[in-house]
């Protein structure tokens, strides 16, 4: 009886850049038409299909496979989706096939990618791993404002906006610069924070950035602290007394 | 008498990646292909025959226009030089022609196009700047580690190692993942840091991602307080209990 031995197929985690599929890597277009199956998360419709227009520009025509997981914060129900979606992927590369996660941005920078791959590697600890790092929204904020981002002996802090301004405020008092990535659910609490700090002058709103619909709104003291803003809106923040 | 009136060039600062050359983005290249002269910053011989030779692999044969400044501290000497470089660039600018300035990684992070931005802006405030983000060797670095960034509600610092270790100490009470950039100079204070904070082992010490002679060093414990690191060499540190 024959024996088919088949090569563990590579997990490739592929930032695509923010969203102007001019801002992606040579290697990510190499490398998506290099392997043999594309998936992407599908839970966030927004993302996904941006992603996926970007992907199609490049290597039009080419399937993606949307890996769907509940918009919940319940624990278990999200370790079973990511334990279902991380077999679906380990399918295919225990079939030999290369594959490729395609993630906006940067796949080790608040995405997705970060639960498949840890996922994947427990299931099957021998699976070779490879990320493309791709341009992030900060940095794609801070070039369309031709805003610095750190020199000389500064640094900077990207914070999530998910805890609302708490953070924001410890990072503010010790650098000039402080990205608030993830702004929309809390930006009552970030808005108070930037007030209290005199900085709503300052702070810079960027929705959308890269994208045909972007949107950028120099201070935010007149904008309500109920406004709804979309789920890809980041703050710049800039504390020139620090 | 006829009188010619030139559109003022383009100024474009292009991130190259943070040296391998399949991490330029598709708008760099382009961008290099269209305008009409390159400049770099030739004072770091390092970073500018990498910047030359990424350029070079995409748009072989178009001459960089080196631009000198002196290694020195002296604020009047640096600004006198600036002016001098600002002063060419906006020659050809005034020409009509577009311009860009190349930059290893990113080029508003830790970039010398910062400074020449401003300069330029300074003697023309009308000159339109447009800038293109690149990878920077942090996320390079990460990518290779496949190391998470940043999840869910957590944010990330990224500091200058010029201070020291002051501010790494801060940074790392708050947050669990700092990366370090310019760390040599003060690689032996820094290192005491880690000590106190009981991180030697925790850190992933990362020379000159991307080149062709990158180094990964997981643990800096038995690394001599005096060692001689290179000039492009950063420190990942991890702090699991913050």
């Amino acid at each position: 009886m024959e024996e088919k031995s088949l090569r563990l197929g590579k997990l490739y985690g592929i930032g695509v850049g923010p969203g102007d599929p001019e801002l992606i890597t040579l290697k990510a277009i190499r490398i998506l038409r290099e392997v043999e199956s594309i998936f992407a998360a599908s839970s966030s419709s927004n993302e996904y299909s941006i992603a996926l227009s970007i992907v199609d520009k490049h290597i039009g025509g080419r399937p993606v496979i949307g890996l769907p997981f509940p918009m919940t914060r319940d624990k278990e129900v999200l370790k079973r989706a990511w334990l279902e979606n991380a077999q679906k992927v380990l399918g295919c590369l225990r079939e030999g096939r290369d594959c490729a996660f395609i993630t906006l941005g940067d796949p080790l920078t608040y995405s997705t990618f970060c639960h498949l791959m840890r996922t994947v590697k427990e299931l099957e600890p021998t699976v070779e791993v490879v990320t493309v790092p791709g341009i992030t929204s900060y940095h794609a904020a801070a070039a369309k404002l031709n805003y610095p981002i750190a020199e000389g002996d500064k640094g900077f802090y990207v914070v999530s906006g998910v805890n609302g301004g708490r953070h924001i405020k410890e990072a503010l008092i010790k650098s000039d610069t402080v990205f608030v990535l993830k702004t929309y659910r809390e930006f009552s609490n970030i808005k108070q924070v930037l007030e209290e700090l005199q900085l709503l002058e300052d702070a810079v709103l960027v929705k959308k950035i890269g994208m045909e619909d972007e949107e950028i709104k120099r201070g935010v003291e007149d904008l309500s602290e109920d406004a709804k803003l979309p789920y890809l809106t980041l703050l710049v923040v800039k504390n020139s007394s620090a």
